[in-house]
């Protein structure tokens, strides 16, 4: 296999979209990682994304970005693998360029999903749970999620308020990012006054529906040595699958899929948890951030949130996550996200991050996980 | 770049399963390929799916089939590509392959599209035409196809009852398959007297909407050459798009992604029409066939009705397409199709396609059209 890079990033302001197609978002984001990289070298288009067909009425999304992009007659390709399609998309490009199938391969990741109402993308959002035992029922993502923050302060004698330095974090981040959606600062009593969506989940521990698109350009490392960004590189990629329903599991606390990707990953690009210089995780709600940290060898088991609470999460704490503004600040058009990440961890390995530079940063994770914990793409990036 | 080799095949019935969920098919495919190749080695799995969000309520589909396998926790990730959602799936597969990041991965295509009344199903597939100035104004695909149709006969000056020999074709081979949807052998009077769907299409002349699963095992040849079954060498593997509008193609019966996925095809296989012994056309409309012949160097231009006419596509002939029953015959789940043809050509490569045998066949290609012909996915296989 050969060693790959990442020349180019793009992306859209993570916003309500109202006057842009979901085509119009990817051909934004792929023109910027394109001028970013200084080459209009593209052989294959390998795109992210969810919701399309439900949302959008467009399934063969891959074929109608490359004509929107003129990249015809490219080969094209739409990865989904529910909220993990962004992380997914890139490993199916890197497979493509690793393999030596390609030199050149575009990603994007892209969603549109304020263009429907909240019942609509309630719904389409319940297809990556369980449609037969979960979804079938009437159950939401939300509440699916509600159920493991219950059972998670159940276990480890929490309150909600605790939760609360997930999303103070992400809120700070978004602050410094000039593509994100939510920018101001919030407090632990703005937390705890926040509406509840499903209890005990309020609407500032939730990201929020939105539109958006980011994309990357990547290439053989040997060719990358020569682009006009300095490459980053793609130390590892890996991805892992749990049960589709969490009644399933022996412990719906121990999230085997994203401790699997993370696993297969350190041991790709032969790092462990104490090498990673940020993590951006896929903070949907922040009981996500705390069962990630802990399956990915961070915190031990019933410990994340006071990683949290100590401040380690910051940017400059020992391990920052969501640099940005993760998914809760930043914004999660959910098949994009994975690739937003994927933008920013380049960003902080540049050095380019802004107000929000990592100091030091040469080793960037980014986990995307669709479902509730049921698959996830993990990779790891080295400057 | 690996060789890769096919080593297992499945397949469900092609039919209306009403007692059947879309995980319940993929696990029968998925299970006989692993007991046809022998060994329970699978570091994979890839699903070509054009329309389980919208017909089954369920994204996330490769997790769920893992889970539904018993194949967790192994890297599984969906690929769409429309109607050629099941091509491409090989193709990713194959990339994972040949690139050596995985040595045995499953493919499994699979689309339940009869729990749905028509109306449903035909909203559903048109999400394959662009959304915004194809399927937004309400028309559906197949009245897309019925364009391209009258347009090729008045260009051509053919008759409706001129294609007819087409579908004769594909259900006689139909007869042949067990597996098979439409196993009555048809002949040009009930094609004439066949009901319209969108004129100049008649019901004898269009792909039904059904159920179904087909599975592959692959591995790298090196190793497929001890496995149980003689193996079948991917010789080629290739994807191009168009133009996802009809309106926007300078000539739109030159199908530019299927002639030019053909033509890596060709280069990468290093073979010509010349050397092809069968091949699997995407037959979902006749007038696809048409196109699909002349795009890919086997007539010229307005003379693939003459080769149909003269017997030359059948199993005898010197062209064989659609050898166990083609999209019209055996049936079109869509996301499906495309892995059954690759089932198909590794049974008449291994001799073992009965009575729809072709006699000495050693080379054999298989083609997945998405769209109006907007993308295709090639491979070409090698006994």
């Amino acid at each position: 296999m050969r060693d790959v890079g990442i020349i180019g990033i793009g992306q859209t302001a993570v916003a309500e979209h109202w006057d842009r197609s979901i085509e119009d978002l990817a051909v934004e984001a792929i023109t910027e990682a394109r001028r970013d990289a200084g080459t209009d070298r593209a052989d294959a288009l390998f795109v992210g994304n969810m919701l399309s067909g439900e949302l959008a009425g467009q399934e063969n999304l891959a074929t109608a970005i490359a004509d929107a992009a003129a990249l015809l007659p490219i080969e094209a390709l739409k990865i989904e693998a529910a909220c993990a399609s962004g992380g997914a998309a890139l490993r199916a490009a890197w497979l493509a360029v690793a393999s030596g199938a390609h030199d050149y391969a575009l990603v994007v990741g892209v969603e549109k999903m304020t263009d429907h109402l909240t019942d609509g993308v309630t719904a389409a959002l319940a297809t990556a749970a369980d449609a037969d035992y979960e979804a079938g029922f009437g159950i939401s993502f939300v509440a699916l999620t509600a159920l493991l923050m219950r059972r998670y302060m159940h276990d480890h004698a929490a309150r909600r308020e605790d939760f609360a330095a997930f999303s103070i974090n992400s809120h700070r981040n978004a602050a410094l990012n000039p593509r994100a959606l939510y920018r101001q600062p919030i407090t632990v009593a703005d937390f705890i006054a926040s509406p509840v969506v499903a209890d005990p989940i309020n609407v500032l521990d939730s990201a929020g529906i939105c539109d958006g698109a980011a994309a990357l350009l990547i290439c053989p490392a040997a060719e990358a040595g020569r682009a006009r960004r300095t490459p980053v590189r793609i130390a590892a990629s890996a991805c892992a699958t749990d049960t589709l329903g969490l009644a399933e599991r022996a412990d719906p606390l121990v999230w085997q899929a994203v401790a699997g990707s993370a696993r297969l990953a350190y041991d790709r690009a032969k790092v462990g948890p104490k090498d990673i210089d940020l993590f951006e995780v896929h903070d949907a709600f922040s009981i996500v951030s705390v069962l990630t940290l802990e399956a990915c060898g961070f915190a031990d088991r019933g410990s994340a949130l006071r990683l949290a609470a100590e401040g380690r999460i910051a940017l400059e704490g020992d391990i920052p996550i969501c640099t940005l503004g993760g998914l809760k600040g930043r914004g999660h058009p959910v098949g994009a996200s994975g690739v937003y990440q994927i933008v920013e961890v380049v960003q902080q390995l540049r050095g380019e991050a802004g107000p929000a530079q990592v100091k030091g940063a040469r080793v960037g994770m980014a986990q995307s996980v669709g479902g509730s914990g049921s698959v996830s793409v993990t990779h790891i990036l080295r400057a």
